[in-house]
């Protein structure tokens, strides 16, 4: 499924409910949907992946409801920002310094 | 371009780092790009949408990443979770009431 084709399934299941919430609140479920991941990530020994997928689904369900209320295409973003490379060393992979948090 | 083929891209970019950064510390990067996202909402008018649209775009890479490390596959996880209609009211559009929360 295309990026785009997600952000088309929630905006049409959700917008007419996302568009009352309006951004603010919606921006609230999204961060409540974090706080669901944490509460899976803080298990030290057997996480439970399934759970955790959930999690990710969700985060990136109602990130695209926020970006459906302010008009804005995901998928753009993410070649925006994303294109087939670093954008700071130009490399794919990326070799920006021996660094983990070179992003 | 698909979910699946974003979330390779990450990998391809990135994995080596995210996993010596591993699960915990590429959470908290995740959390850092919802509080920039958060930043940019606040702004009350005039929201900048470009900068919007990045931190958006950045919380997709940062979840896909998490999900790199745990071996998780992101599209399955939408469309387990998000299939071609509420999974509490079986409908498309959503019908579950005129709460703006039912999901």
């Amino acid at each position: 499924m295309k990026i785009s084709e997600f952000q088309n399934l929630m905006k049409n299941l959700y917008l007419h409910q996302d568009r009352d919430r309006g951004i603010e609140r919606t921006f609230i479920w999204l961060v409540e949907e974090v706080g669901e991941l944490a509460n899976q990530l803080k298990v030290k020994n057997e996480k439970d992946l399934n759970k955790i997928s959930e999690e990710m689904a969700d985060i990136i369900a109602w990130t695209s409801s926020l970006a459906n209320v302010l008009g804005i295409d995901l998928e753009t973003a993410l070649f925006e920002k994303y294109p087939n490379k670093c954008l700071k060393c130009n490399s794919n992979p990326c070799c920006c310094s021996s660094s983990t948090d070179s992003r």
